[in-house]
């Protein structure tokens, strides 16, 4: 077992959501001693939307839930935790149907209510006995908390995760609570690891999707934590409509605005949770990059830098190694002139107009290097974009973690 | 100081290149006690090809030999190992041109006539004092060896690198011999690291230059180390004429097809020993695409692989996780239809059809990782394209390499 992330953070203090109710049970998809299946139940007029992975080679249960979110609506989600089911054919899909009537026969829904998100090893079909036998376990069950569906769902993370907002539609308090999973294989540029939202908000589901689409561009799809991508990424937004606000149709609405506030905010939070407890991570860096030719360029250069194996070593090390950041932007294959470039750790400058600093001090640089929130900033004086991603340090702890993990 | 890679290979038998003539000298630019200036001189005639970083911050020296290679004429190459002069404003360049004079005023020759690579850490001025000492000192010296040249243009290197080979041109045997230097910030998609190739052949340059092209599209461009992309890559191939051939000047000469085959073959075999020496290198592992849309979609999902954190510590740990080859095709952006994928390791078809192989036995696959040369092979079953790359493993080696490397 791994100890725990020296960046984690406490678990929060999440309230009930209104409509939702969460059990877990032990299906027994590893050899573990835990809950592995998490189970919510959604009331009735619950909507949904989700941003799923972009690779070509998704989870039966991602495809799944492309097509429920077509139509919308939900009425429950299981997740399980130590079998991804991907890259099974047609037994993982079979795996996927069952648990969905199941599910259905038991609240009265159609199937395409049920949404289901599966993490863990590749390659082997999720058992549809134990599957079911879980469900039925969940189903009997008593209430859980936020904190144990947090930690069901889990997989190599060190700590479970969550994080809760609010804000003030039409007059109303609306809350919205989420819980995460997710440690390595974890890249941008797409939804990222499993990630669910709570809310009691009442919202068209299509205005839902739109805020979550949004919300996502600027926090999980600005994390990394070793540029791989996993199969089953999923992110899901529910919102039962149980705080009694108008409901949110447009953009334009009253209260539009703080709902997305609020929803980035919480998306923000439980990305950079995610960053947090990244497989080895010792430190915990923000990666600004300014003063590009666009966003879209800014952000390929911060990713460039995040990604970069030998500037996450360099400070893991602690070295102010800035010749790293340069090369890094230099491979990302975005706009950028040598001669203009600048570049900070923490507050200080070290190198700008192509060049060390005049008189450089390296000592408020080491110091800043020797807290666990490093900051790297790029200004590559051409334009107006800007960008932000978060990462981690790569070390000893992710080799350890990953030579080691059986498939 | 690092052990040598097991990987490792022997310093071959490489003979002397009539027209060449090699020197070393210690010009210091480390704190350490070996030879880390190189100096080659070229006889009148010489012609010279090259490809550089694909960097947006190139080195002074990077633009020093683009510019040169225009005129396609060389007397002099010389290299500097512990320094790589990248990301210093004009002082760097004012370096690059001091060396180049002193050379010039040596040989008499023009300045344009003298290469210049620099290798080491990114941002601090090459000290010209030194850079002309060395130069004075490797004018005087006896001729050096191939293996002393290798040996000193190294940095992280563990092990000298050098290869050779032979055509038949016109009649006439020709020879190639080659050294290089590298060992992480390796990637692709780009002339990698520093490179010098040397043939007595007779070849106009113009010529040279879309032979070492193809050559690099075909070796250079298809290893990685880490992903990381220097500032200072370089190959340079120099063709002193002095084999007596009927110089080549055409694709179709006769010889020419046998002179791109050596070529491409000693460019291939001085890019797999930097494979050998990737930092904390354990396994040489092959990486074989095919069945894709086309060679450069194979090339990208071989590169996805290749590059992968999560691939690359799995193979470290001798593990048959194919899930994670699954992933890394799925994160390539390229196209591919999980449906039809295959995946082997070594001779061990291991996934077909999008799932695993029925009755998949692990034990030959676990004797395959067990070795130090590894395959993984790939077939998208989509169409003809295919693409071979050359990685190596990521181990605590190359963490430890790098977070303790100081700037």
């Amino acid at each position: 077992m791994t100890d725990i992330s020296p960046l984690a953070s406490p678990f929060p203090d999440l309230p009930p959501i209104s409509g939702v109710r969460i059990a877990v049970s032990r299906a027994g998809y590893k050899a573990w001693d835990r809950a592995d299946l998490t189970y919510v139940a959604l009331d009735a007029g619950t909507v949904v939307a989700g941003v799923t992975t972009q690779s070509k080679c998704p989870s039966p249960e991602v495809e799944w839930c492309r097509a429920a979110l077509l139509l919308g609506e939900a009425r429950a989600l299981v997740v399980n935790a130590g079998n991804s089911n991907a890259f099974t054919g047609n037994r993982g899909r079979a795996a996927v149907e069952a648990i969905a009537a199941r599910v259905a026969g038991s609240v009265g829904c159609k199937p395409s209510g049920v949404f289901v998100a599966s993490t863990g090893v590749i390659g082997v079909p999720l058992p549809i006995d134990k599957a079911e036998a879980g469900i039925d376990a969940a189903l009997a069950a008593p209430e859980a908390s936020w904190q144990e569906a947090a930690a069901a769902i889990s997989t190599t993370d060190t700590f479970p995760k969550g994080a809760v907002t609010t804000a003030i539609v039409g007059g109303k308090t609306v809350t919205l609570a989420g819980i995460i999973k997710g440690s390595g294989m974890i890249a941008p540029d797409m939804a990222t690891m499993l990630g669910f939202v709570f809310t009691d908000a009442a919202i068209a589901p299509g205005l839902l999707q739109r805020m979550l689409d949004e919300a996502n561009a600027e926090t999980f799809s600005c994390i990394t934590v070793d540029g791989d991508t996993s199969t089953s990424d999923t992110v899901l937004a529910f919102a039962t409509g149980r705080a009694g606000n108008a409901a949110l149709a447009h953009e334009d609405d009253a209260g539009a605005d703080a709902f997305q506030a609020a929803l980035t905010d919480l998306c923000r939070q439980l990305a950079q949770l995610v960053v947090r407890d990244g497989e080895g991570a010792r430190k915990f860096i923000t990666v600004t990059v300014e003063g590009a030719e666009t966003d879209r360029s800014a952000h390929r250069i911060a990713l460039s830098i995040a990604n970069s194996p030998l500037v996450k070593t360099a400070i893991a090390g602690e070295d102010a190694n800035w010749g790293r950041v340069v090369m890094a932007v230099g491979k990302a294959g975005e706009p950028a002139e040598r001669d203009k470039l600048a570049i900070r750790f923490g507050a200080t400058q070290v190198a700008e107009n192509g060049l060390a600093v005049e008189g450089y001090d390296e000592a408020p640089v080491a110091a800043h290097l020797k807290g666990d929130e490093v900051e790297i900033g790029v200004d590559l004086g051409l334009g107006d974009g800007r960008a932000t991603v978060w990462t981690c340090d790569l070390t000893h702890g992710y080799i350890s973690i990953n030579a080691d993990y059986r498939s």
